[in-house]
């Protein structure tokens, strides 16, 4: 049973392991700086399927069987799945799981719903009331643009500010037990509003969040940036990033060389035309399972905080003028030594 | 520290208790059979607000409000938030809840979001992970009109198997420890897609779900309906409601008289022309506030199974042809002897 530090942070006591995990993209993401790490690279993008939607949810039920064969788990020794997505009423994710056959648990954090996930889920293992969970979330770029924007045939051009939704997905097993990377604290997140209502500046809506539980986070555990190898936000852009940074800076803190973005991560922003980074479900999660996973494991980083961010807007919101609420949960990860 | 009783339901050791409620409506579910039961009633569909939309996060704040002041809780004595609407993005929660300072967790579990909220926001407490936390979800005519079907202004017509979508809200808060009504179990559903595909009946795509969750509730449980004074699920409607009689019956089950549906139970079927009942997350959270928590206080019902259902379906997952998932959530509820 975990120890509760303060109002938002908990230091969990089984600390619950990584038992498997997997990442899927489309083919922007596997010529991206990551795209090494992906287990799947889709070049269609349409995953076989006749709509974006559709795609979307097969790419999330193939990154949830690879991560179970990577595991060597059947679904069925899975005792539920957290899962969510950007897609209106959360269909790719419940799609895509409805034939498994475990307990589900819709979420819906927007893009910082692999945070909550890997969140509770701890939780539920951490209480003793799961053996094994698996935490999954994922996007697709063009079934965020029908839905979010415009229709891709419009051709429509884009801010410099604005974020390119990851087609990607990433799923996670965590257990009880196990040997691989623990999952050591987690901070929950407060929504914050710092009044941007420009839904192509995401990263400027989402850095206060950001910044907020991060700060608790490092209050409650009386850890500083210097305790971590890195500290990974998702997804603020470069531009979100840097207002991050500074924000801290106003406070005496320096996040250091070692904060970077999932969303400055995954692509290379200078070749690849995505505006201020990535963005989507499917960024944090890919960029956790193709990069800081692998990272932790192989014992290039040793402790990671682990934060993506959630902007919790609609188009109708967006529409009737009001500011983008942020969200941000964090979780500490932990290689084995 | 909870004990599994088997895949998907827990026994909870703590026993949370329910520390305060409250149930706002709209007009018509004020003079509906349960108007009595009703924190309060709006006259005014756009509570005050200038959107529908902007309505139903005023409805859902006001509810929250309202359930703290009855507890006499300050918002700030609660450790987290779960909650979650039918609006696009879950926006109606989130912008209710954007300046409480809690931490939040968001749902989607479109009509079984109370079932959800309750399940995990009792497992955090039974876990020891917070101390009290508030379960949230409401939805609105107008605004599900506006987003699920036709503008209000088109007149469209009804089939008889269709809902109505409950303008309400219910806010449950949980506590650790408390004298009130007790969370006793918990059955977490799997999704169940019984293959309807039509968006107007819903309680015929949803009892399957209800079915798959309560007979594993009776199985792990090792109890039958005659435990339980009232077995409430919410929202298959009238249709829905003899559909899962009729799947019992066919086990060699009868549910007896005490089974009932809050898609039932909000209005009067005969003269509220209302179809087939009650739906929306707001329906079986107000119906739980205004009539089933009341009865377990004053000892007209000892032991309550309660059962959100919801189906996972999107306009757009109906458009492309897909079927409707159906999902369910049960907790078992006790007053004091």
């Amino acid at each position: 049973m975990g120890r509760r530090l303060g109002k938002q942070t908990l230091r969990l006591q089984r600390e619950p392991a990584v038992l498997s995990y997997a990442a899927v993209g489309g083919k922007k993401e596997g010529e991206g700086p990551l795209g090494g790490g992906f287990d799947r690279i889709s070049e269609d993008a349409y995953f076989g399927e006749k709509s974006w939607e559709k795609a979307e949810s097969r790419m999330l039920r193939e990154c949830f069987s690879l991560a179970c064969a990577k595991g060597r788990l059947a679904p069925g020794e899975l005792d539920c799945v957290l899962a969510g997505d950007l897609l209106n009423q959360c269909v790719s994710s419940a799609f895509a799981m409805k034939d498994s056959g475990l307990p589900y648990l819709g979420l819906y954090g927007a893009c910082s719903t692999m945070g909550e996930a890997l969140a509770l889920g701890s939780l539920l293992l951490d209480g003793g009331f799961a053996g094994r969970v698996c935490a999954l979330t994922g996007s697709h770029f063009c079934s965020a643009e029908r839905q979010y924007r415009f229709p891709l045939e419009y051709g429509g051009q884009r801010t410099p500010t604005s974020q390119w939704t990851v087609t990607g997905a990433g799923a996670v097993l965590l257990g009880a037990e196990g040997v691989g990377v623990r999952v050591t604290h987690l901070t929950l997140g407060r929504i914050v509003d710092a009044g941007v209502a420009d839904p192509t500046h995401m990263g400027g809506a989402m850095a206060p969040a950001a910044f907020d539980t991060l700060s608790a986070h490092f209050r409650e555990t009386g850890r500083s940036p210097e305790d971590y190898d890195a500290i990974v936000t998702g997804d603020l852009g470069a531009l979100g990033h840097d207002l991050l940074e500074d924000l801290f800076r106003r406070e005496g803190v320096k996040l250091g060389p070692l904060y970077m973005d999932c969303g400055v991560l995954i692509y290379d922003l200078a070749a690849q035309d995505v505006g201020a980074g990535g963005s989507g479900c499917g960024c944090c999660a890919s960029v956790l399972c193709a990069q800081i996973l692998p990272a932790l494991e192989k014992g290039i980083w040793k402790r990671v905080l682990f934060a993506p961010t959630g902007a919790l807007l609609s188009p109708t919101s967006a529409q009737q003028g009001e500011s983008i609420p942020g969200v941000c949960h964090a979780l500490a990860l932990e290689g084995r030594d």
